[in-house]
């Protein structure tokens, strides 16, 4: 029996077009009709929701304090550090002026309210914090200083893609400064390791740890750490990066201390991001051709009642029993948390509110008909197992008490089941016995749809010869993604230089 | 005894002064060095987190969802609604241009890289939100739609106070639209409701909920609501506002739905919003002499434990005592939630930390040396209380049991006397008996420093003639607030026209 799943599209007809019709389907996000800006829609904003809750959690237990920095940062604050401002300086909104007019019945910029010096919004925070740490560190008892920041930031992107690639996102941009560079670049790894535990136990999403080739640091970093993932068409999304700055930022924003025998000194500062692009991740790793899966622990509701109304006189009874057991269930908890219940009232058909939880990827979908009640019973479905073999949709009519009880389990089995599932083909995709580049580019160039990704031992070239490296891979659509930190020890030679290799790196196409 | 207090200025010398150094000792905010933008420090910012957590709770309570929409807003949505952008284009944030580039070593706004349309920095999101609002709603079944950010905006303002004037600032924003005229106003009134019991309930800020005069409606409104809180000094401060928009926003940006005759109609919106400004509310209505008081639903942390350590071998030990009893408080619960307690464990003196908590405003300080430790005691401050009548510092040791099993009950008692303290002081500074404007003008024109409100009775003039009532105020540097709902009916005449009165409303000097 051949399936007929809910999306116009499958993954494997056309990814990205699937990748669209998933987002448009569960209601995520939309095209605003500001250009490169996205609205992001209950469904999708209640799971950055989650996300932010799940982090910001493990970043103030981190003891990270949040603050508030201005949006708007002068352009003089980006000319202290040249890298840095070489990176962004291409992708700027710049704010000019502070006024409109009107001018013949038309709305118009007022060329009177020039501001004296052009403001840039955000596109991340490291000048406008460094200068606050400049303020605040005087002495080594004001280290480390750990400020993270939740905000908008603005990149202006020529071509966008929703979550992954938009002008405006939201992120979370963690900044601290330490005494020493050891202490620094031991506390950049920490952030790495946090974002790996969040990604890979909150939203279930296996992330390979490890270092950013020299050409793909940030800008005026001297080392960037990411987490990446494998989507299920095989390429790699940047999940997460967390920057040693070294004492370059300090040096350019006079970020001193005194330390204990009274001399003063540069601190060494880090930085570290994550975005709403995971929820781009989240959609291209769990979503199936049925639309969205979330896992638990950052679905806004884990357990969605649908009632099986009729327009008769049983509907008021059928309703009381779903409100009741979405009582029982609020009052379970799963996965460390309460559950997250909720019931779906609204005035529209059983079998659309169905397929529309099933498009957004609700976890577990209860649903409760007049004989459901009768029997006091419930039909539930689980998004992960939403069919039988025989292709008809999956639902298990069992006593209420009794999918009550089970519903922490549940759950804890759903979150590991998609992360397992998860694992398994990252884990299946990733080739380890690519020796030379042209067997590289081999298998690259074969019809392989979903091609995943190559460790390859490098000698860790850089500068120009790097730049070649970087140019021979472009021309197969590929990039060095990071060298994982669990990686064997590299024993061989590099297949770019031929030298004796450093250690391995990472090779895929990317987001 | 003459009190030597924690601040460099007293309320009395100078309330201004007063005001920015509270913020500055108790490190909630700072000067960012940007124009009108402030920095949000830990402090400041953990208020706001407490906000938003529990102001958050009840928008979702009340049917709404968070979502997120662009920072910029293109110059034409602002053209559909004539009276709105009016009343925004002198303070709007202007994006032209997407890039920099470097001229001579200087970075400067790259000319080709000018926007085709201008973009507008978010003063409020009513044009864009409503442009989403006209491709969402359709039919009766879309209704109501109930939608809330939590953003940042910009209004270039020429004179700012931290919180309570900012070029930048946070806020939520609500907006809705129902489907008839009558709802919408009766939803904008439960918008204004809420407002009202968070102020009271969660910030211990009483409040008078009415509705503004015409000349103080929001640009495009029907009909703009307020909450208005009396700070310390007498003046009024607008806490929230919930509007009324009628279908002028729908007029203009086509929010049509098919009712269930079949026919078209226009839905009717509303809006409302609260911002960072609530926490220079907070700060006027609750601070002292010694620094800020924050009422413990709101504190960051309600108890704070401050270990007595002498370099001496027993501070392991009393140490470890504090983080039992700090793990005791964190166990209990108060106020419906589990209690905040932090041991504050940097290398500092005791007493600065105490007095640096007293500053913040901390509802216990909590004082543990080696003597409390010996005797199973702790020292305890109640932020509320802080000195005794002779003037000394009130700190009572107790057994460390009987201060857990009395913590929540303490939180709960300075919670409501918070509120009592400044709810008797608005009450006391109410005058009711004004019945003419002359008595007006010789009443605030008397030296009393801070002569609080006068609630008079009008005929709610329109138009010019509320223009001209507007001027005569201005001259006396007063305002009207707003005609509160709860008030008195009016039996007399109108103070400003000597016509029959209407209604009530309230007249006082405004932040």
């Amino acid at each position: 029996m051949t399936i007929k799943h809910a999306l116009p599209v499958t993954r494997e007809q056309d990814f990205a077009a699937w990748y669209q019709a998933v987002i448009a389907e569960a209601d995520m996000a939309e095209e605003s009709g500001v250009r490169g800006c996205m609205v992001i829609r209950p469904w999708g904003y209640g799971i950055w929701e989650r996300m932010q809750r799940l982090l910001d959690d493990r970043i103030k237990a981190a003891g990270y304090d949040n603050c508030y920095f201005p949006l708007f940062i002068p352009l003089s604050y980006f000319e202290k550090e040249a890298e840095h401002v070489e990176g962004f300086a291409k992708e700027m909104a710049v704010v000019t002026h502070h006024r409109l007019k009107s001018e013949g019945g038309k709305l118009v910029v007022d060329p009177d309210a020039k501001l004296e010096e052009p403001l840039v919004v955000r596109p991340t925070s490291e000048t406008v914090i460094g200068a606050a740490f400049s303020r605040w560190v005087q002495s080594w008892r004001d280290l480390p200083m750990q400020i993270n920041q939740w905000a908008n930031v603005v990149r202006w992107e020529m071509r966008t893609r929703m979550f992954l690639r938009t002008s405006e996102f939201l992120w979370q941009e963690g900044h601290a400064a330490y005494a020493d560079g050891k202490q620094a670049l031991a506390e950049t790894l920490k952030a790495l390791e946090l974002y790996r535990s969040f990604a890979e136990d909150c939203v279930a999403l296996p992330v390979i740890a490890g270092e950013k080739p020299e050409n793909e640091r940030f800008p005026g970093a001297v080392a960037t750490y990411s987490i990446e993932a494998m989507m299920q068409d095989g390429k790699a999304l940047q999940a997460g990066t967390s920057h040693y700055l070294g004492d370059n930022f300090a040096r350019a924003q006079n970020i001193r201390y005194q330390n204990d025998a009274g001399e003063i000194e540069f601190a060494h500062t880090i930085s570290w991001g994550m975005s709403t692009r995971m929820i781009g991740g989240l959609i291209m790793t769990h979503g199936d051709d049925d639309g969205l899966r979330v896992p638990p622990r950052i679905a806004p509701y884990q357990v969605v009642i649908v009632p099986m109304l009729r327009d008769t006189e049983e509907d008021a009874a059928v309703l009381d029993y779903c409100r009741a057991l979405a009582a029982d269930l609020n009052a379970q908890a799963a996965l460390g948390e309460p559950v997250r219940a909720l019931l779906d009232a609204r005035p529209a058909k059983a079998a659309n509110k169905r397929w529309a939880w099933v498009k957004k990827g609700a976890p577990l979908i209860v649903e409760v008909g007049p004989r459901d009640m009768a029997g006091g019973n419930v039909s539930v479905i689980r998004r992960d197992r939403l069919y039988q073999e025989s292709g008809k949709l999956a639902s298990l009519v069992q006593p209420r008490a009794e999918f009550v009880a089970s519903v922490a389990g549940l759950l804890e089995e759903i979150q590991a089941g998609l992360f397992a599932e998860a694992k398994a083909r990252t884990d299946a995709n990733i080739r380890r016995d690519v020796t030379d580049f042209a067997e590289l580019e081999r298998f690259f160039a074969e019809s392989v749809k979903f091609p995943g990704w190559v460790e390859v031992e490098w000698a860790r070239p850089t500068g120009a010869e790097l730049d070649a490296v970087d140019q021979r891979l472009k021309a197969l659509k590929l990039t060095l993604r990071n060298a994982p930190e669990k990686a064997a020890p590299a024993t061989g030679t590099c297949i770019f230089t031929g030298r004796p290799a450093l250690e391995r790196v990472l090779v895929g196409r990317s987001y």
